[in-house]
């Protein structure tokens, strides 16, 4: 999976115009980004009066607090303002939202131009990954996503984060590295754009189950364990449709989903922690002002696991802790009680 | 490396007396967890005073405090004692003594017996696996090491864990599987015993590396990044040695990385801690009453790397700030400055 590597940031030839679909934390962060690696921006914000506060501010107070908008940054509510002659779209728009914001913007988008996902979910019902979404709303074109660990909050601060860039069309997973690739925002390219998004989903639902850990107090050993126990399965399950396992493997994999199990500020982690510590799960998942994303994932994955006959133990817990009534505390028997085998 | 199921533990046809060589916390954790299976244990203590003291207390208190030493399970400081009728040598001495403890019981130790070893490290200067040290003093023997995130105080306390039994012996991992597999201790097969070794020698190294990374205060994304890409070049180095390099995605490789990465127990990421945080090298180590291992290691595995061409960023990296005077926070620029490449 290595690609040639292009040119470095300083000496890059050729400057993008972004149009950046969604100011959340994510979408915001990454137009700083590519602003600063000297390409012309223009940030979409849906609410009106969300563009004009960060337009006056110079800041997303709101979503991305303490860190400055560079100059130059366009932002608008404008979708046509947006994208007209961009060269590229960069999509950071949450996964529920997804189809029915792209829906309502795609007569004011520009067709073919490659599109940039830096969406992380499945769609609940149809379990679409945010690339098919894309297209099927917004037509055939280039697709990369980024994958990886990338809390918005440190990268925008210019903390060191690496990700990967993943496309099924050859050449766009570099031009994306060479987009956005910094001294302090380093771009791994790779072409298995399924298992980069499947990754990117199904690390949720191993959060829950760490957070399931945490709460039921069983320590480091056990955690790691299912992290790497939980790597494995979900790699199962990419494989099953389409995905190279060695991506689960990476940083779209595991080294999300060691950020996704041990940070604090994880949601999923809270949910699984809550659970652990005895809360039934309605009371959890009521309680959400949004549900948490590997709640609803593990809804879809089950029964698609169970079709392709893919082994999803860890999965199958959190299913049974949320959806069957199970005591948290007895996941741990039925995890540690089946027979043992090879790893 | 799926191998057939052993019988389940309650079902478990065969009983051995198993000699456990070292009484450390590892050697009394699995010392216990052995007899509480049913089988036979002898616990050898090098000091007489110790073997005294566990004897008389039922407890390990200076190593594994507040952990009931079994009824039955005997505690000696004499190895013809220990071992003499021994089914099974389990070794869990320090890999720093190592060889001199083994040259030195060798006279009174069984010959040909299967050895189980739970060492982790590599021999600095000569590079030696524990296994091989084992077979070097102790002759030709079915050998199986157990890898995986296992500190002993959890393990002991019955939370549970998962690790891995790795042979080079057709049969013998499974027969430590079906040894001490129980409801709290899971114990996967392999057959990879020189990646399983490496992977417990190598992450010691990282593991300097994230502790440096907490010192800096890099956040989330940089540590997760690290450790995915620590386990890839450790990888890179074992399937250059013969390993298999899918171990290093296993409980042996990414799920002891985690823990040493991210517990605040470990010796090694807190030496890089303190690195980080802008303490000379030499006060680092000067400092430890036991050097952490991955000081050692790093400096026998950067010429191999060399000698076999394989590439090794980030055990580079510490080998800078531990050995050539390198600033630990210049350590991110040359990590995140490299051409960008191909996962």
């Amino acid at each position: 999976m290595t690609a040639p590597a292009p040119p470095r940031s300083r000496d890059r030839p050729v400057t993008e115009t972004v149009a950046v679909i969604g100011a959340g934390a994510m979408g915001t962060c990454c137009a700083k980004l590519i602003a600063e690696n000297g390409h012309r921006v223009r940030l979409w914000a849906r609410d009106p009066d969300q563009a004009d506060a960060i337009r006056r501010d110079r800041e997303n107070r709101r979503l991305l607090p303490g860190v400055t908008i560079p100059d130059g940054l366009v932002v608008t509510a404008d979708p046509a303002e947006a994208s007209t002659g961009a060269d590229r779209l960069l999509i950071a728009v949450p996964t529920k939202y997804l189809r029915e914001c792209l829906t309502e913007l795609a007569p004011h988008l520009p067709a073919g131009v490659p599109a940039l996902s830096v969406v992380k979910g499945i769609e609940f019902g149809s379990f679409r990954r945010p690339s098919e979404i894309i297209r099927e709303t917004l037509g055939e074109r280039p697709i990369t996503a980024l994958g990886g660990p990338c809390h918005a909050e440190e990268a925008a601060k210019r903390l060191p984060a690496s990700v990967v860039a993943a496309s099924d069309t050859p050449g766009d997973a570099e031009a994306v590295q060479w987009l956005m690739n910094s001294d302090r925002f380093r771009v791994y390219t790779n072409d298995d754009l399924v298992g980069v998004e499947l990754a990117g989903a199904l690390k949720n639902v191993i959060a829950v189950a760490a957070g399931i850990c945490d709460g039921l107090g069983l320590g480091d050993n056990s955690k790691s364990a299912l992290i790497t126990r939980g790597a494995a399965e979900i790699a199962r399950f990419g494989a099953a449709f389409g995905a190279d396992p060695q991506t689960f493997a990476g940083l779209a994999g595991i080294g999300d989903l060691i950020t996704s199990c041990v940070s604090q500020h994880g949601r999923n982690r809270a949910v699984g922690e809550r659970l652990g510590r005895g809360e039934p799960a309605s009371a959890v998942t009521e309680d959400q002002p949004k549900v948490a994303e590997g709640v609803n994932t593990v809804r879809s994955v089950l029964p698609l696991a169970k079709e392709r006959g893919v082994r999803m133990p860890v999965c199958r817990e959190v299913h049974a802790v949320l959806f069957e009534g199970k005591p948290a505390a007895d996941t741990v028997d039925a995890l540690m009680t089946r027979p043992p085998g090879g790893e």
